[in-house]
């Protein structure tokens, strides 16, 4: 019976996640739930699994503990700002799935990697940010890395049992996001509702955005270098609108394995969750024939300057991808307020890298002040924008 | 120093094999060489390796020793329809080339099974006719049989290091040939110029005809089924017109792996040589961004007959997709000499199929037997068509 801590329970990830441990309850025990706010979904989560403990970050009025008064439980209920953190470190759990996105999941993250647990990870700051830092820990805890996102866990099953050695360049592909044949003038106006209208996969606001600028296509070169150990220059992006191909290995002597499947995030959950089984389930399969065409072309680096920025932060290394991280990340935010505008987005990130190149942050403090550089730039041009309200 | 020798050497499988080998002369010596017929191509590598024994199917008048006389080789020269078979039973070899194609093949790879060779295997006789007796063969004399067509080579190296009773289903994928749009009244005026035009690859005559009826498909899923041990209904077909998927690996749990790769013989040549290294060379890579595109269909049973045909025989088991081969075999000779139409082939084959369910032969003489009534029945069938001539 493997024990198992979810951070992010409620979201994208978590639900996921959630949904496999059910559906696979004779072999994992839920031992540990962690959330941002004490929704109805989190108090529905802790009746479900009784013995498990139960972080939030924010609970204001004790509501979630108003909302589990009256069921029996066993398990902890813990607030405040360290709610996640104290769960992991609490220990009790064999796999700690971090789906906690930006910064807040960064020292839950570490805990786990110091408790020396199987990390399921879905965080891409833990890596953008911290990556140095984060491998050194989990080295010293010896806890096992696995990846969460879906472009990684397809590198990494294509990359599972081949000589590492052998790989010339390991390629992900994008779907493009909901701008992909959009023009420069017609992204200028674009809106918080246009760029969460993602083609293929239901996530979070940030995540979306993300997808919309391609910020997170270079995030997840950042963090493929960092998983995998590959350098910047040996990572490419492909667009392909299908989503149907996750990831491509081409190896020195030309031949290409690529890791295929339907785009619905329990499929490299369970993957990782029953590494190495592979096990039949209830997912869809996924049917060529009747897709038909897959579609690849490279990246439009003139109309994503975000995605040439990430990438440029990446092949500078040091602390430039945590602050390009923390610069998006308040970006976004802005974006999505109504007082940045679309290509805003970039310019603000650019405006936040200009003439730096930090060191390479050799504590969570550096990581910190990095993000908290990042953010303050990032408002500090916002401020200066004659839209801004 | 690997030893090995190349049978069918100046055929396009031999060419590939050779070309690789002399670009990684420091590792391989070339200890034999067998072509069928005496030509200049011949004489010329007989030349380059003088070293090699050199075994000729048919030399009319001794042209081959004609040729080498003023040559100073120390290798033997063999003769006659048997001189194959002599060079591999002579030994000196730790690699065996199966490049002969049809049931001249099938007699030197059995040898070579019985040697303990690591056999690079491109004859599908030996599996399509002989299957259950090869591999009982290579298993005896402890032969490791690697494949050398593009797809079974892709196919195996999805399959390398995974655990094959994860595997849902396997899948080949087929360019179309050269009438993948054609209709059938265009098909049935189709010329033996026409079945010859493959769009992809540059083959013998023989595998071109088969690649235009898609016989080559059904006696891949056959090789597949006896190669790789899966059951035929988890074998299936793709139609990729751009063949750069060469196969697919699907697991129980929905997650596929695909092989991708230039159309170019020497990469399954090279891997399967250097395997399990996997070194950089002078072939092109793979670029899908300038590709752009890659369809897939399911395959039209109906328009290629031979397909159906030959899928049904690898269902039934036994001694039929030896008769099939054996069939075919002829059936494409006839249409190559002009004495049956393009839709003649399948016709003959299924006449010469039909009521049969021969059981699985228990020799190397089943075989011949059965390769012996196939050609028969197909010639009963062509001398009552119309236009034999």
């Amino acid at each position: 019976m493997k024990r198992v801590i979810v951070l992010g329970a409620t979201g994208s990830i978590g639900t996921s996640v959630l949904e496999v441990l059910r559906a696979h309850a004779e072999e994992f025990r839920v031992t540990g739930l962690a959330a941002a706010r004490p929704g109805g979904e989190l108090a529905a989560l802790a009746r479900e699994f009784p013995e498990a403990a139960v972080a939030v970050a924010d609970d204001p009025e004790h509501a979630l503990q108003a909302r589990l008064a009256a069921s029996p439980r066993s398990g902890a209920v813990l607030t405040g700002p360290e709610a996640a953190l104290d769960l992991v470190r609490g220990g009790g759990a064999d796999i700690c799935v971090a789906g906690i996105s930006g910064t807040a999941g960064l020292l839950p993250a570490f805990a786990a990697a110091e408790k020396g647990m199987r990390i399921l990870l879905a965080n891409k700051e833990v890596l953008v940010s911290a990556g140095g830092l984060f491998n050194a820990a989990a080295r010293a805890g010896g806890a096992e890395v696995l990846p969460l996102d879906s472009e990684h866990a397809a590198l990494w099953q294509c990359l599972d049992g081949r000589d590492r050695a052998a790989v010339a360049k390991i390629w992900i592909t994008a779907s493009g996001g909901p701008f992909r044949t959009w023009t420069r003038e017609q992204m200028a106006a674009a809106r918080p509702a246009d760029a969460l209208k993602h083609p293929k996969w239901r996530m979070g606001a940030k995540i979306s955005v993300d997808s919309a600028t391609l910020a997170n296509k270079a995030l997840e070169v950042i963090e493929a270098h960092q998983f995998f150990g590959f350098p910047p220059e040996s990572i490419g992006i492909l667009v392909h609108p299908q989503s149907v191909v996750h990831g491509i290995v081409e190896f020195a002597d030309g031949g290409q394995l690529a890791h295929m499947g339907v785009c619905d995030m329990r499929q490299p959950v369970r993957s990782m969750l029953l590494h190495p089984e592979r096990r039949a389930g209830a997912l869809p399969g996924l049917d060529l024939a009747s897709i038909g065409r897959l579609d690849f072309e490279a990246p439009d680096y003139g109309r994503f300057p975000l995605l040439a920025l990430g990438l440029e932060a990446c092949r500078r290394g040091g602390g430039g991808t945590a602050l390009y991280n923390a610069a998006n990340e308040a970006a976004v935010a802005l974006f999505l307020e109504g007082k940045l505008s679309f290509p805003g987005i970039a310019d603000a990130v650019a405006f936040a890298m200009r003439g730096c190149a930090p060191p390479e942050p050799s504590s969570l403090a550096d990581v910190a002040a990095l993000h908290a550089e990042g953010a303050r730039k990032v408002r500090e041009f916002a401020i200066a924008q004659p839209h801004f309200s």
